[in-house]
């Protein structure tokens, strides 16, 4: 396999080449001036795609109602693509794995694309590879995106929140709804699903979290987030759910505050990408003789840490 | 209750005084030039202690080994504090959860310093908050620091990476150590625990762990991690996993890489603390005229963020 430049392989994305589309996913999550390149090169491909977060604690089922929801939407034709964020999640795991899973029926289907992405890497690299691989799947003409990353993490938990819609699943049985809480889910939900519904209990997990929407402010622009009940595994409540994430698309369309959300999100992207930039340069600083003394001066406890950075900060911005 | 200013709150904390020192952990937590000044009273007084990173998945019973642990150090005579960075801890959810909790057998005893941390704000936020807080305990005088987090959640993991010695929780059970894999947690881990070894599956996962190990070119400073099975419901085996702690901490401290890996650790503080300076000044240059009117090519598509990330900095950066 020969060497490809970033614009053939942009130029073979947006033509529907899917070995392309997954070689210029590596280049993306891979960093450094190339990803740089590939991402300036697909942005003025994109803006149709519609993103979907699927978040939740490990094992509430958010592959299996991936799984569903790709159904669902390839009944209706269109394409669908799956960022897959979860360490926990049965197709990151590839080959080893595979096999447990009903999401490789999807594997012969063209109009399905799926990616896992490791959570590994130093940090705060995840934040930045999500959208960068989000924005490829956008300019290879994906109308549908889905981003499913595990509801437990700081990073994790803010890129499913960082979707056009924000679904997240939890379970029946005491406890799940105030974890759901705890992990500052009940925040970026748009909808709810207590999924595995059919199990006891569901219908108190239900009183739970509406009591705590109750109590909350919790309304994104005047949106209350929808409870639905659902079984993934056996199918049921599925058309519920994607009637939920269609009313909330309508909602937020119609009301502009869907223009609203990916400008803020853009803001924040930008801000994180310079963020990154300074790091990279502060990483280059960070090894010299002068960052070196003042490790030192740390070290021996003659100053801390906090100091030490604000002067090596103050040495390298223009006021 | 009067407001109190850091030196005075420092004195009290170095005293002893366990109010005091909840509230300066609050300080510290909390970001900016209050927890900056508390950073650099407390840094002079710490180093004294040792600090054991506790994690795994959420369900795998870090919490019950860490309670465990607790009685073990307590019964020879030292003092220990708990800083738990954990949405699925059940002393997270303090008041509403502490009853089911065996660590309230603790909350009598002022030689036990529990601290939860919540693991929401913004990105990043925790990566550096944990030493803070961790810096604050070592300044109190603790010479034991469990620092228990899930391991599921790029910060996460390293922040538990980020110990003297730092024990992997997992459980009997096909897939476990495959999932240990997939999180990172391999890379990080001193010691592995096969917690609730009274299951079935214990033999299967610690064999599992071993092959996994044959494989890698894990071991850190040539110190190949133990398996240990334990049972932290019952108690059994925990002075095994004791003793692994000590042994590994003899270990690092007589062939002198505990004094690497802390420098190693500083120094990637200092760069994370750079880093969220220089992040801070983003965010101010983040609202101006300028950065909207790049922002606002941005989202016309007339340039990618990268590229506008790139300007931007290259205007507030000294070469």
């Amino acid at each position: 396999m020969r060497r490809q430049n970033p614009h053939e392989l942009v130029e073979r994305v947006v033509a529907g080449d899917r070995t392309a589309l997954a070689r210029l996913l590596s280049v993306v999550e891979q960093g450094g001036p190339p990803s740089a390149l590939a991402s300036s090169l697909v942005w003025p491909q994109g803006g149709q795609a519609y993103s979907v977060g699927i978040t939740g604690a490990p094992g509430a089922g958010k592959s299996t109602l991936t799984d569903q929801l790709i159904c669902l939407v390839r009944k209706s034709g269109d394409e669908i693509a799956v960022l897959a964020i979860d360490p926990s999640s049965p197709y990151t795991g590839g080959a080893i794995l595979g096999d447990r899973v009903r999401m490789s029926d999807h594997f012969t289907d063209v109009g399905v694309f799926i990616r896992s992405m490791a959570t590994r890497g130093h940090l705060g690299g995840l934040a930045l590879a999500a959208p960068g691989a989000q924005r490829v799947l956008d300019a290879a003409g994906f109308p549908w995106i889905v981003i499913e990353t595990v509801g437990v993490g700081q990073v994790e938990v803010e890129i499913a929140g960082a979707a056009d819609t924000t679904v997240v699943v939890v379970n029946p049985g005491w406890g799940d709804a105030v974890q759901a809480n705890k992990a500052g889910l009940m925040e970026i939900a748009d909808i709810f699903v207590i999924n595995k519904s059919d199990r006891a209990g569901a219908a108190e997990a239900q009183r739970d979290l509406e009591g705590m929407l109750d109590l909350s402010d919790i309304g994104h622009d005047e949106w209350r987030p929808p409870v639905v009940r659902a079984s993934a595994a056996t199918g049921t409540g599925i058309d519920d759910v994607w009637r939920a994430i269609t009313d909330h698309r309508a909602r937020i369309t119609n009301d502009k505050s869907l223009k609203v959300r990916r400008g803020k999100r853009l803001r924040v992207e930008l801000q994180v990408t310079m963020a990154r930039l300074l790091e990279a340069r502060v990483m280059e600083r960070g090894h010299g003789a002068g960052f070196d003394r003042i490790l030192d001066d740390v070290i021996a406890r003659r100053t801390d840490p906090i100091a030490a950075a604000e002067r090596l900060v103050a040495e390298m911005v223009t006021t």
